[in-house]
């Protein structure tokens, strides 16, 4: 059955802007300017620690959709936030996004070979390397923020350590992928699922339009509406990455693919089908969307990453 | 031969004050006082991150010396440093600590079962969990120090968290790892083990003379004197830790011994001997307390830890 068949109709702020236009030209541009930064960054000492750095320059630089740093900046141009500074959050975010897969892949974890088409670091490396260079990342992240350079303000700066640490650690993402594991032994409901993806993958994402209204001083009714985006968006973001694991092909996400149904792990997929599931992250997409209902075209890059989340295909 | 026979005369500042009357109060306080604050920081959420925070709990709570808390509170006594915000400065040490410990433990690295007198992480749970533990450690310690309640000025707190993150890091004791992963497979000079340990152990010990520094608002001639003691105290804080793992005892170490013989790894002691490394180690001690003859009797407790790091038996 081809699901193009049962997605809703777009909702008439939808139809109004083409939302796709721009997005593969921002998304080529933050890859570039985010891989720049990582290899300012990552640049290797002269001594036995150079491996270490190579291990991070190999998991950090030059792949993946960057599409937490991409959230940063298209939410950061909606209050006339500088772009440098954006991209400085950016770059901590998938700091802590990349450690966070390099781990994860381990063996004693997912046990993953294949990672944005390159051997995982453990493979490329070994397992001790993988582990100081995810430790590495998850460390340098926070000097990154901590730096005067993303912002003049150091209560600017606290705040989005503050958040940054409590979306990665165990109210966040690494309590999601303890519930993750624990789950692969459980019988979960969509409730738990929901719940364990808005940790594992919803609170780094969360951060991204958190940290844009930090930085952008936007008081509360304003940041609820970005929360509210932001929880639609991720969870529209996790079926997908599900409909893809059952459905997708490694060449295309340059990872395994298949890895849940293996485990005999629920997923809103496994527990739906695929069919109920594009349609809801469709609908997930489309209430991301209504969130910004307040923002004028200058939230469009926003709306087309809220489809693109949906939709994708990698 | 008794080393007691070669070790050099205590100088005038030793021996006006008795440095080790009050170290056992103190270290005993600490424990306490850290114990409080890990057992409030990590109350279990009823769900499947329970088990997350046992093995957390497991690793932070109720074991250790807590050397560095005691220094970031010793030091915060010397510029009238609230204690309360010197102890939150202290845990947040102690996590980072308490996560490198978790992770030099995992199999890929040190591959131990005993720490502090229990089963390491991996042990009592499995490696995934010591995996996840010690990245929750991490990110809190961070979390720790970005709250207000750790002091009222956010461009402090920001201080401490780029000083903590460098420390923590590639640059520090993540890089320091690397070094030591990399030295079984070279053979070194006593000036790279040196540069090895500074960035292992010394960073972070550094950390909290720096963080003092900060909290106090001290200005530089004060901090290169602080440094120079955090220097001197590293090194013979590590001497006397190769010491023990030559010639220590399981039951009081609380850890495997003899490891780095069996490695064939260069130490210190390797490098130069049991007797000449435990000289060097008096003489770095007291280099460390000659630093501090600026500072009156309240640095009395400051110049007791330097004693007890070069003579400890545990």
């Amino acid at each position: 059955m081809d699901s193009q068949a049962v997605r809703p109709p777009l909702t008439a702020i939808e139809a109004r802007v083409d939302v796709s236009a721009s997005l593969p030209l921002s998304m080529g541009q933050i890859g570039d300017d985010i891989d720049r930064l990582f290899d300012a960054l990552l640049s290797a000492p002269p001594d036995s620690r150079a491996r270490l750095y190579e291990a991070m320059r190999h998991a950090a630089i030059g792949g993946g959709k960057r599409l937490r740093p991409l959230l940063v900046v298209a939410a950061c141009g909606l209050f006339n936030v500088d772009r440098d500074r954006a991209l400085r959050v950016g770059l901590a975010v998938e700091c802590i996004h990349v450690y966070s897969l390099i781990h994860d892949d381990l063996p004693c974890m997912d046990d993953d070979d294949l990672r944005r088409g390159k051997p995982t670091v453990h493979r490329a490396f070994d397992e001790a390397t993988a582990i100081l260079a995810g430790d590495s990342l998850h460390a340098l992240a926070f000097e990154v923020l901590a730096d005067g350079a993303t912002h003049e303000d150091p209560s600017v700066r606290a705040e989005l350590i503050a958040e940054l640490a409590r979306a990665a650690g165990p109210s966040g993402m690494a309590g999601g992928q303890m519930m993750d594991l624990m789950a692969e032994e459980a019988t979960l409901d969509i409730a738990s699922i929901t719940r364990l993806q808005q940790l594992k993958t919803g609170a780094l994402i969360g951060f991204c339009l958190e940290a844009a209204a930090i930085m952008g001083r936007i008081p509360a009714d304003g940041r609820t509406r970005l929360r509210g985006f932001a929880r639609d968006l991720g969870l529209a973001f996790q079926i997908a990455d599900d409909l893809l694991d059952a459905e997708g092909e490694e060449a295309k996400t340059g990872k395994r693919v298949g890895k849940d149904g293996v485990r005999g792990k629920e997923t809103f997929v496994s527990l739906v089908g695929p069919d109920r599931a594009r349609q809801q992250a469709d609908l997930l997409a489309m209430q991301a969307v209504e969130h910004l209902q307040h923002f004028g075209p200058e939230a469009d890059l926003l709306r087309a990453i809220a489809r693109f989340a949906a939709e994708r295909d990698h």
